[in-house]
């Protein structure tokens, strides 16, 4: 029978964790909260105790996990399974040494890697990216992370960093980055990005705008989803918003284009649920600014896995590292 | 004995045709200026005769050639051995069957490939990138080209077109660029960029710089090695220039590194010969735009080889096709 992998998908607000076989599904899945201020010691104290009540639950009919892949918000150490910077969590698990941890209090095998990396593995094997040969994955929420698929691979460069795609600068002349530099594509087109437009757009409107409405008036309620809403609605200056993120992404997927040719390029995160709102922006821009790359054969979709790409892609990483 | 291959290095103004070793060694070379207003069909006829000559010549001491590798200045099919546009050649060279012209002629298997591939895999396999596993190949010149080395293979991507660096967008703003969008490196940072730049120095200074006087006072006589020139002599307008196109360079590059995080990046082109002056900017943008990527062990290094990783690199791709 088919051995299973544990999958771990560490985000800034939850821990999932996923029984996975090797075709991509999942067996069981539990999804715990997250306190962004708790100590990494307990954070991963609660990764082994809902790993170790996964791998002795009766649902498993028996089946044994014999590998553990973790996927983290973060910059990592793989080969030596350390965290180097994780943004979002207390702390910023520098130098915390999660495979070993995790190996000892399990005694199974446990790799590590970066989400957006698992999410386009999943994706690549299981999802949109299917039958693609050299495909790039994005994940557009609070940051822009990327994965890189070349022949058929994930590619991680030299200390796994590959893919790193939120950090393509696209405006020399733009907004200072999380990172440090001036005009990513992240700094222009993530959720804070297109939560600061609307902030803006709801002031200089005299609230005039779907945005206002859809916060109830509260600018501290507008998120990217009250945009994409609006958008959705037509109002102009939700519009008009989105057609300017579609026009950011647009340009840095025509970088990765020219760069890589890749055949597929798999869009998701939580900014991407907006939809045609923001597809239709993207596919526009491309067409301006795509000229080496056959863009006609190349295939630009939406993420089909949803929230559980990490842990899938986490567990179907630890099987092919196998 | 070690097998040859015969390498093509179809240039702007030259054909460059050699025997070439598997250790990179040129055995026997031969250059013939070319009229760039030559018909396709004698310039194929021309390589023929080149590749016959050489082929014949008692000077490899009846070592046999047994395939054939020519590198192109555009874009190719290279599955059918088709070229599909080169800017700076009569008539474009669209459609123009290379490989059964050529294979017909001479009874051997020929590959096609773009030029700055062929340069990447040279200096990769026997220049400034032996020994790397992950590298980035840039040529400076009138334009900005490029080439990709993943897991120690040409990485050429949907349709063999992978590696067009000089069209990553870095600045949204920016000028127009000859291939129709706007802003890309190769707008920027290549070598009519760096014209442009010192013909309104020159005007700007009312010829109170050495790029005038290095000129001989002809605005048309401005070139990026004038340039180069007066920058190496302390010049501050020259400085300045070079400054600012090292700042570009060095955007671009550090795009690469966010998104392959390769090992090595080798720089070679006409304009990478100004030395110091260029690269010491781009080492400083490195240092400031770089955050993901560990720069500290990343080599950035000038090509090696010269006007010779043409040749050797299409003789090279073509045994490794063999």
């Amino acid at each position: 029978m088919d051995k299973l992998s544990l999958g771990v998908d560490l985000g800034g607000s939850h821990i999932s964790v996923a029984a996975v076989d090797s075709s991509g599904a999942i067996l069981l899945k539990e999804v715990a909260p997250l306190s962004r201020n708790e100590e990494h010691d307990r954070i991963i104290d609660q990764m082994i105790d809902m790993l170790r009540s996964l791998r002795q639950n009766p649902g498993l009919n028996g089946r044994q996990a014999d590998r553990i892949g973790v996927g983290v918000p973060g910059v990592i150490d793989m080969d030596r399974g350390v965290t180097l910077f994780i943004p979002n969590l207390k702390g910023e698990w520098r130098g915390v040494p999660l495979k070993d941890r995790i190996e000892g209090a399990l005694d199974m095998p446990m790799v590590l890697a970066n989400d957006v990396r698992c999410f386009t593995l999943a994706e690549f094997r299981f999802g949109a990216g299917k039958g693609s040969t050299h495909m790039v994955g994005l994940a557009i929420g609070t940051g822009i992370g990327g994965g890189l698929i070349v022949n058929g691979k994930v590619h991680t460069g030299l200390d796994g960093v590959a893919g790193e795609i939120g950090h393509i600068i696209i405006d020399v002349n733009g907004p200072r980055c999380g990172c440090g530099s001036y005009g990513c594509m992240e700094a222009l087109a993530a959720s804070p990005a297109i939560v600061s437009m609307a902030v803006r757009a709801v002031r200089q409107s005299a609230g005039a705008t779907k945005i206002a409405e859809y916060a109830e008036g509260d600018l501290n309620k507008v998120t990217a989803e009250t945009v994409a809403r609006a958008a959705r609605d037509g109002d102009f200056h939700a519009v008009e918003i989105m057609d300017r993120v579609g026009f950011y992404l647009g340009v840095g997927i025509s970088n990765l284009l020219a760069l890589l040719s890749p055949d597929c390029v798999v869009i998701g995160g939580g900014v991407a649920k907006a939809g045609e709102v923001l597809f239709e922006p993207i596919r526009k821009t491309l067409k301006a600014t795509v000229h080496t790359a056959p863009l006609d054969k190349i295939r630009i979709a939406a993420a089909q896995l949803g929230t559980d790409a990490g842990v899938i892609g986490a567990a179907t990483w630890a099987m092919a590292s196998a």
